[in-house]
């Protein structure tokens, strides 16, 4: 079922930074993403790869982690993405890239989910500085970076509380919860 | 697999119009939205459900449908969709909602596809009027519309060919042919 995949694929921060992830498994997440929609089919997405350690660490350096973790300045050395997808808008193609990118990382980050990999789509990203450090052609612009990684971490979906709070926070066990809003909530009409 | 529900996904927009789709389908839709990642989790996607021929209708004719096929100008009475989710964003909540829209609407076809299902993401949409028609608060934008049904026509997914050109196109037999770039011409690094 769908749904069980929906409910699997969580956003994890922790990895098991030891069990690699290979290109072709790379090459075929993005195949669920090419066969995706998009808008008017214009098709401006392309994707970088990235599965090994000098490349990762460098992509690594550019990302911001969990902005509602003050105390927690990202995953530590160990429990790191094995890989990383950055997708990126060609403007050559098209000014802009609509939702494409939504669409692409859901597809890419359910059929991780199906690996029993995990990841995180991350948009607060140095882009300029990234482009730069990986020699990206200025055509390109960094849109997001999916992390990704065997999931070292418990993350649980909690109701959101009646004050409305839904920042995610993580108790002592380390247990990262998760507020989302009430199918009731959501529905207005 | 996943990969079959996203090859079997594809844009459709004729449909056995005669084929109800109920409020329940489109509630347990709505759901996998909800448990999809959010931007900073903040969730400011709401969802208005149609499942009735007269506000179908109503959503319908604010519409546009296949820019490509400019001599269509949408189905025709009988082969029109049978529910439609509109996804709005809150603006009380966020100014923006980044990708999350993309992100709920491959969440939502996908799950339609398993349920036998099918449908379009559609943005070519005259927001105001159809706002002001369905009486929607303006505190809501409208985002996308998901047009839903059984599906009522073959759609193949065909490979670029050597001028580039993406435009789909319909055949003689009424087969409809998605052009799409190779794996290797969007993977650039």
């Amino acid at each position: 079922m769908l749904k069980d995949l929906v409910v699997q694929n969580r956003s994890y921060r922790r990895f098991y930074q030891e069990v690699a992830v290979d290109m072709d498994t790379l090459r075929e997440l993005v195949d669920l993403a090419r066969l995706s929609a998009s808008g008017a089919n214009r098709q401006p997405l392309k994707y970088l790869l990235s599965c090994e350690a000098e490349r990762n660490a460098l992509i690594f350096q550019h990302l911001a982690w969990a902005g509602y973790l003050v105390d927690w300045p990202g995953p530590v050395e160990g429990e790191r993405p094995s890989a990383y997808i950055l997708i990126l808008g060609d403007t050559e193609i098209s000014r802009s890239s609509g939702v494409d990118h939504g669409i692409a990382a859901q597809s890419i980050l359910l059929g991780a989910t199906e690996k029993g990999l995990g990841g995180c789509i991350i948009a607060s990203i140095q882009r300029e500085k990234l482009c730069e450090a990986l020699g990206i052609d200025p055509r390109y612009e960094i849109l997001l970076a999916l992390a990704l990684g065997k999931p070292k971490e418990r993350v649980v979906v909690d109701p959101v509380g009646p004050e409305g709070d839904i920042k995610y926070w993580r108790d002592s066990e380390g247990v990262h919860h998760v507020p989302k809003r009430a199918l009731d909530e959501i529905i207005v009409g």
